[in-house]
């Protein structure tokens, strides 16, 4: 779907005419694209919305409509939660890989609560109602636990406090689209326009290396958009782009792919092109929810060799980082008559039964006396109510000691749903200009969502950050792309 | 030490004048570098290397002098061992990674026997000689399992050879100099010509984006110098470019960097200055040698959950990547008295000892029962002489039950030798020709050696694999460069 690499930056020199002109062009219209144009036309740029689709949405439309927000938001505050921006920080600062970027990370904690003032502002909905599982909500309820901020090793390193906020909508996954549709009004009602089925190929580039403006093609033809102050490249991951993935994260290609059709790079291919430095391009987040409902979470996971790895009443996202990329992919889920439920999700087999860990080693082709081993370790501090090797909480642990035991499969192609989304990223500054590798900002262009760097730099272990983040920072590449050039 | 990205490429139209010209320029006269001119002049190419320091060498002039080589060549014949070219391939594909370049695994492997005669032409010497251990000889033998080739799965996967065949030197990590010196007399007979301290700051770029020649910086004067074939970029990794490494690897940064000042990936920013795709910029080599001397085998490495983690018999770069990748760089051995030996390497300290699992449990602030289970697990299936979790072999596996226990400390930060190199790398074509991101070929650019692509893609687990592949790859870039244009 994208453009052959030696048309990606075109010369201003070779524009024929320019077909149209605004103060700053916005490449997509999805969660970030959107937050970007309504602060771009209210700091009075003209702004135009080039979206590639019929009609926006982009990834968001199609989510449950998180978003990670903390710090004592109105909705915290209502549910009786006390939050602050330092236990935020230092939440994010321990769960998102070995080198967040802290200056974004604290822009993003300091300015949260005014940030979803903002998201209500514009009539976005959220219900005053906490929703008591590590699991996006299936009821129109708003506040959870998206992360593993209660588990170890995040409950002593910052207070606990449940930041995931789920716009109100009736029904599982349907939050993101009253999003969008809130957001594409109110870009409107700031003046911004809108212009679907434009494909972006090129940046225009002007001799001093700046970029200003764009060419897109709608119904065959190409347009010339002139962008006086900036193109802000809003366009999302690259996940539905396989050979990008296939070069860059091959262990990606094995697992569902979650994003839409139009996350295929294209606008990290634009920025590249023009110069940009890109990160983490193989880095990947995973989700795998297998322990809903949340009394499978008194069972435990085991890998291969029979071993436990990871207290498992982390986040599912952090579970399928450890499954993917510490595990091989292979993991199962033993349970005994009491900690046993049906998963919630679709795909997950019961692979074995047995009235003794040696029935199941030998079923799941697992070395014998491993599974065993580890079930006499895990049920004599379980018998105490710790768990000195990972440290789950004394809630989900209790000895399983109730035959008969069974195991479900979770391992990635058994059917358990195992998905993954790209962090790759363009380099940005905090206000969004995109980076060159020495550190210097290509002059009028800007970039915002899941095409560059926000907080979840090489790992992603909590929901609600994709949309937080894109909202957020898409705001301040707004407010960045509309000032005048210098 | 590299120049500001906006410098690093300069448009033919403003070079002032050609302060000399030649067929082929390579920058950077280590192996690849080396081996990349003898062909270049040998094809009838006026080749001209311009080299940073005062003198050739680069890593490969301070290291021992492997090369991972096999098929069948005439040291594996002497010493008795048989292999092939499919059995090469088929453990170097399972052991680099998980997408390795199979196009260049191929030719390597088909032309391994070639290559080394090649080597052997240029008077380099190796002694027809078997070395019986897993770590590089301190003596002046030639031939040893560098890699994993013997270990669980390898050994079910291809059928084992050694192919570390190591430079003939009187002592430990003395190959390299003799190595380097022979491939710099090849290249003077050959005709090509060097010019020390000259480091290269730019290249060049004609109008149709080709590369012709580059800016090199000589005692305080900047020279032009014309490439009428083409440019080759050998100038090794980039683990020295501490900022690089943050950006891209910084679980690295804690690392000890193996290679020299001018691994700070001055070539891979040339070639993305001019458009190149770079590959596994967070990929590292790690090196770990502390099973040495190779009775400590018979011991057992242990996570900071009292958990075994990999068959201790497989090449310590293996060992180190676990231990960085997916054991937080926390990992102990555990011997008992019948297995205990003092290591080899200085920094691997006795930090505990006692009479029973136990008593190290305490001492070492592992989980109670943790290490005691492990060692019933272990010892139950070294008993039967196997080891059904991790595959360690037999010759290895002996119950640890012989009181007193100690324990070592090999995690990063406790002294333990725990080195990195850096395996990102500018996107190139079997020949050398480097790749612009949708895989197009830059007209005049080369890259050849550890500042591009070659066999260790996104993990390297054997030894002799970078000064192999630097110089095999940095002949065929050779013979590339020295053609006429297109």
């Amino acid at each position: 779907m994208s453009s052959p690499a030696e048309e990606r930056i075109v010369p201003e020199a070779r524009v024929p005419r320019w077909d149209a002109h605004a103060d700053v062009v916005v490449v997509g219209l999805g969660c970030a694209g959107a937050s970007t144009a309504i602060e771009a036309a209210r700091a009075g740029a003209e702004t135009l919305v080039l979206e590639r689709a019929s009609g926006g949405g982009g990834t968001t439309g199609s989510s449950g409509g998180v978003l990670y927000c903390g710090g004592g938001t109105s909705v915290q505050k209502a549910c009786g939660f006390d939050d602050s921006p330092d236990e935020m920080f230092a939440y994010l600062r321990a769960s998102t890989g070995p080198a967040p970027d802290l200056e974004k990370l604290r822009i993003y904690c300091e300015r949260s609560v005014e940030h979803f003032e903002w998201l209500r502002s514009l009539a976005i909905p959220f219900k005053a109602s906490y929703w008591p599982h590590n699991f996006e909500p299936w009821t129109d309820d708003c506040l959870w636990y998206s992360g593993s901020e209660e588990a170890h090793p995040y409950r002593e390193l910052a207070r606990p406090a449940p930041r995931g906020h789920t716009v109100q909508a009736e029904g599982s996954c349907a939050g993101g689209p009253v999003l969008m549709h809130a957001l594409e009004q109110a870009l409107r009602t700031a003046g911004a326009e809108v212009a679907t089925d434009v494909r972006v190929l090129s940046l225009v580039r002007a001799g001093d290396g700046g970029i200003v403006g764009v060419v897109g093609r709608h119904a065959g033809r190409d347009l010339h958009l002139r962008a006086r102050r900036g193109v802000v490249l809003a366009t999302g991951g690259f996940v539905a782009n396989r050979g990008l993935v296939a070069r860059h994260a091959p262990q990606a290609l094995a697992l569902e792919p979650l994003g839409g059709a139009g996350d295929d790079g294209s606008g990290i291919e634009l920025g590249r092109a023009a110069g940009a430095e890109c990160l983490n391009l193989s880095a990947m987040a995973y989700t795998c929810p297998v322990l809903v409902p949340f009394e499978l979470i008194r069972g435990i996971l085991v890998n291969r060799h029979g071993q436990r790895f990871v207290n498992e009443d982390v986040n599912h996202k952090r579970i399928g980082e450890e499954l993917v990329l510490r595990q091989e992919g292979r993991m199962f889920l033993v349970v005994d008559a009491e900690s046993f439920a049906r998963p919630s999700f679709p795909g997950i087999e019961l692979v074995a039964s047995g009235e003794s860990p040696g029935e199941l080693e030998a079923e799941l082709g697992l070395p014998p006396l491993s599974l065993a081993k580890t079930l006499e370790l895990y049920n004599a501090h379980a018998a105490q109510g710790r768990d000195p090797l990972f440290g789950k909480r004394a809630a989900f642990l209790r000895p399983l000691a109730s035959p008969p035991y069974g195991t479900f499969d979770c391992s990635v192609g058994s059917g358990a749903p195992v998905c993954v989304f790209t962090l790759g990223v363009l380099w940005t500054a905090p206000g969004g200009d995109v980076r060159r590798p020495d550190g210097a900002a290509i002059p009028g262009l800007f970039a915002a969502g899941r095409s560059t760097s926000c907080l979840s730099a090489q790992s992603c272990g909590s929901s609600g950050l994709q949309i937080g983040e894109g909202t957020f920072f898409g705001r301040l590449a707004g407010q960045a792309a509309a000032r005048e050039r210098a």
